[in-house]
C-alpha cells in the first residue's frame, strides 16, 4: 500500500542523505518526494511516498524519528487530505492543433504559460489520478518534456 | 549565487541518497529539490536550487556526472525559463475575513481547495517571488500551515 509520510525536519546539511539514506538502505524506492519551505524559516517538510504494508512503515517511522534533526513525523495515508501536485508539460503544438489542446488545457483547469511556433507549456496542478489523465489526453499530440514536483498533503478541517 | 540544476537520473534505489551525500559532504546546503517522473518512466528528474558561485557549481556538476546512475545535468540558470512551484496555505478565517481573502486568492490567481468553520487551505502556483508576495499578503491573517513543493523549470520554445 501506498503510504504519504510528512516530516518535519530541522534545515540543517545533511539531513535529506540522512533521510534518504535510511530508506535505501533498507531497499524502499522513494516513489515521490518534496522538500519545501514551511510556516516556520528553521524547518522544511518532505512529504515522501512509499509503497509497504503498515507494519513496515511503522518500523521505518520509528527509525526516523531517532534521527538528528528530524522534528515530526505523521503519516497522513488514512486521512482526509487535500494531496495536490504540480505538472509542466512541453507539447508539441502547431496552428492545426492548438485548439484542440487548449480545449484540453480548459476542460483540465490548467494553464498555457508558454508558446513557440511548434510548443507549448501546459502547467497542471491535482492529485495523482487527475494529473495521470491529462498526461493521457495531451500524449498523442507528442509531449517533447514532462517535469512533476512531487507530492504535498495537507490535512482537511483545522485541526 | 543561487543555481538551478536539472539532473536526469535513472530510477535505481540510492540515486537520492548518493545525489544528496555529494551536495551535503561538501557543506552545501540544498535550497530547493522536486523529484518527480518524466516524459520516460525509466528516469525521473532532480531539480535542484543550490547557492554558490560558477565556479563552484561547475565542479559539482563534474562529480555529479561521475555518479553512477545520472544521466543528464543541465545548469538552467542562465536560460529562459518558465519556473514553477506549488505552495498549500492553511489559513485562519471566519465570516468576517473571507470575503478578504477570497480577494487575495482571485488577484494572485490562487485556488480556495478546502473550507472549514476556521480556516481555509489555498493552492497557489508561480515563481519564488510571486509566492513570497502571496505569503505576505495572507500572513496578517493567521497561517497555520505552510507546504512548498520545491521549484522544477523547463526551458522556454521548442529547441
Amino acid at each position: 500500500m501506498r503510504h504519504t509520510l510528512s516530516v518535519m525536519v530541522e534545515n540543517k546539511p545533511g539531513i535529506l542523505t540522512r533521510v534518504a539514506g535510511l530508506f535505501s538502505r533498507r531497499g524502499y524506492n522513494i516513489e515521490s518526494l518534496a522538500v519545501g519551505e514551511t510556516e516556520n524559516p528553521a524547518f522544511s517538510r518532505m512529504t515522501i511516498v512509499v509503497d509497504g504494508d503498515d507494519r513496515v512503515i511503522e518500523q521505518l517511522t520509528k527509525q526516523l524519528h531517532k534521527l538528528i534533526n528530524v522534528h515530526k513525523i505523521q503519516d497522513i495515508t488514512h486521512e482526509q487530505t487535500v494531496k495536490r501536485e504540480l505538472i509542466l508539460f512541453k507539447v508539441n503544438s502547431d496552428t492545426n492543433t492548438r485548439s484542440e489542446i487548449m480545449q484540453i488545457v480548459e476542460i483540465f483547469r490548467a494553464r498555457i504559460v508558454d508558446l513557440s511556433r511548434n510548443s507549448m507549456i501546459v502547467e497542471a496542478t491535482g492529485d495523482q489520478s487527475k494529473l495521470d489523465a491529462i498526461e493521457t489526453a495531451l500524449r498523442p499530440y507528442g509531449l517533447r518534456e514532462l517535469a512533476r514536483t512531487g507530492l504535498i498533503a495537507m490535512v482537511r478541517g483545522s485541526k
